[in-house]
């Protein structure tokens, strides 16, 4: 199997290990590398390092940064009354895309999953209710995903916030703006339904 | 747009600008590296480096590798009479794994397109060429791409090849091993015909 050399064909076995590729993609991407000017392969190889090496969990929201405390965290501007928790910092860089939230984050690194051997201590819960003591503190926005994980974070951690007296919300599940409703699911449109609000 | 910091930024840019990689798979493979274990990212990015590092073109058939002449070409095993001239390696690693093939090869790095300012200096049709002096050869079979270019490609080739008295085959087209010739575009069938065989 081995047509191009030992360094290569590594090379290539590496890239094939990787989320959402391939060996035929791991392939492309390797002749694309190698065909690139030697200084750009280094600057990525090297970017690559840099940020594995600098990276480390924020102590307040868990978000992985190069700066502890985070960005966001450390921003004073912020709502102090409300924390959104979601699972992974990709959904926390979505919901900043939008600009509509202006309160702090947690990220807790997965989802309840028996089924996976992910307890709530396998996720960053305690974090969590370590920030919950602060009395600016109101509301917590549960935003883990629509399935059946996330679902059942959201009904622990609310269990949990619940009897400290503060208000636990979930984001509204409901119908995709843009959508086509022939294409959406039934348990879908079942929870629009259920969410109508009075226009 | 920088909600990581500023390494994992330029992390998932580099990654964004690979072949087949868009913003989201980007983000995707950057997080994969961040929480696989520093040593195994660190071994991936020196790979990188590694394969760039020590890859170069074969003298003889142009291929990628890391000695010089290839594998393929140093094998005195092999069938010198006939050369398969390809577009890239990975048409050659294709051939090569059917086990067909026991001649050797020759790697164009490209095919003759003259919208996007490709001419026959733009690609190794001289070192081909500098391979056809030799006494053994008596088959150039061209194995291009079958799109316009790779068809304007062995055109060009068989009419500077053809007078030199080797003779110059093109592989054949026609309907894929296992596909369904409902789904078989017309162009294709026509070729099927054209080039049918008695049984």
């Amino acid at each position: 199997m081995n047509y191009y050399g030992e360094a290569v064909a590594r090379m290539i076995e590496g890239f094939s290990r990787l989320p959402g590729i391939g060996a035929k993609s791991a392939q492309r991407i390797s002749f694309y590398l190698l065909n690139m000017p030697e200084e750009k392969v280094f600057e990525l190889a090297d970017t690559i390092k840099e940020a594995r090496g600098a990276i480390k969990y924020c102590g307040v929201c868990q978000n992985l940064t190069d700066n502890d405390p985070c960005h966001i965290c450390g921003d004073d501007g912020r709502d102090a009354s409300i924390i959104m928790v979601v699972e992974d910092p990709r959904a926390m860089a979505a919901y900043e895309k939008t600009r509509e939230f202006k309160g702090y984050y947690h990220i807790l690194h997965g989802a309840i999953s028996p089924l996976h051997g992910i307890g709530p201590n396998e996720i960053r819960v305690k974090e969590l209710l370590s920030r919950l003591s602060d009395n600016n503190l109101t509301e917590v926005v549960i935003a883990t995903n629509p399935n059946i994980e996330g679902e059942a974070t959201a009904m622990y951690l609310s269990r949990l916030i619940k009897p400290l007296d503060i208000k636990v919300t979930r984001i509204a599940h409901g119908v995709p703006v843009g959508g086509d409703l022939e294409y959406i699911d039934e348990v879908t449109l079942a929870r629009a339904f259920d969410g109508r609000r009075e226009m």
